[in-house]
């Protein structure tokens, strides 16, 4: 058992570098880039070793998207809006923080779009990975709806509580969906997508 | 002359069969699973043919792009929507009409919706494709735009017409987007995500 631990220990290690080096060729150059060798070389070990902890591309994809919504999303991306925030608790200002923080402004925002619509679009054709993106979607609404039912809650708006806020919740999550992806495109600014969501968090729970 | 127009026809005839079978490929495997070699066995093609009329996978996948735009996207989802429509022309039953064709409802339209997300994807990280899929990101703007603006005009709603009328053609289009992509997922149903539609163009436009 004491020599087992460290070893354990060792393996979730490997597996997380080698996944690491896969989410940097996602991030940049797409899923489509990744391979077994582009992998190893990115994660600079043998292509043996990637074959050690991952017999197959899915399986090391499923495992780098449960590590990616781990880390980046779930630690990372509620500690930046919390930043954010900095104290405030109000829940208009909580949405502006959510908004503010999904909208790409720099390089490793870009990243993590970049890896998030590579993801979806995979999941699209493998419902592994359809499966394990499912609860991040599921989340990201419900924390819009606790917020949103908040707001209802203080009577700064119609439509913050019960099905109706719900609801709200998804259409203004699948709006910054949809939002991000154009402004990581490059088809909208992101200062102008920011405004069109303030506008619309203007008419749903008020100023 | 004479014998040249018959080749030039069997060239752009050969080239869109070609991507014809990468888009088959793309709509149901990803273009991760898009080779030289998935390519020419899906077209029933040598590889020497697929590289005689396409120099490198970004060229056929550029090529492929501007295909299923014109086609599929273009002259398919507008004629599919004015079937939808039957002759009315009320802007509220137009952007019905238009939220309803969009969401996926059966193997074709779920077969567009995951090749305009593997696109999408692949325009994060290729910035030819990116500055090929603006003009139709920016083609759905102008249409909601239009038709606002008409809802404005006949006094159905608030934020019809003008700098607001260009926001909300943006929001409707980002939430379309959004929306589209978590039906495809089967993270929402495509009449619950339509139930939403509706209600945020009562929100916006009135009934």
């Amino acid at each position: 058992m004491i020599k087992a631990m460290p070893r354990q220990v060792d393996h979730d290690e490997r597996r997380r570098h080698i996944v690491e080096a896969l989410l940097r060729i996602a991030g940049t150059r797409g899923l489509d880039a990744v391979s077994l060798r582009e992998v190893a070389q990115q994660a600079e070990v043998s292509m043996g070793a990637v074959q050690h902890y991952f017999a197959t591309k899915d399986e090391m994809l499923a495992y780098a998207l449960k590590h990616w919504l781990d880390l980046s999303i779930h630690a990372g991306f509620t500690a930046r809006v919390a930043a954010r925030l900095s104290g405030r608790t109000g829940p208009r200002d909580v949405l502006s923080a959510l908004a503010a923080e999904y909208l790409p402004y720099d390089d490793p925002s870009r990243f993590d779009a970049r890896v998030a619509l590579a993801f979806l679009a995979r999941a699209a054709v493998d419902e592994a990975l359809a499966a394990a993106l499912v609860p991040a979607f599921a989340g990201f609404v419900a924390t819009l709806r606790a917020v949103l039912a908040g707001a209802g809650a203080a009577g700064s708006g119609a439509a913050g509580s019960g099905a109706a806020g719900s609801g709200e919740a998804q259409r203004l999550a699948s709006m910054l969906d949809g939002l991000r992806q154009v402004v990581l495109l490059g088809v909208l600014d992101r200062d102008e997508a920011l405004a069109l969501v303030e506008d619309h968090l203007n008419l749903i729970v008020g100023h």
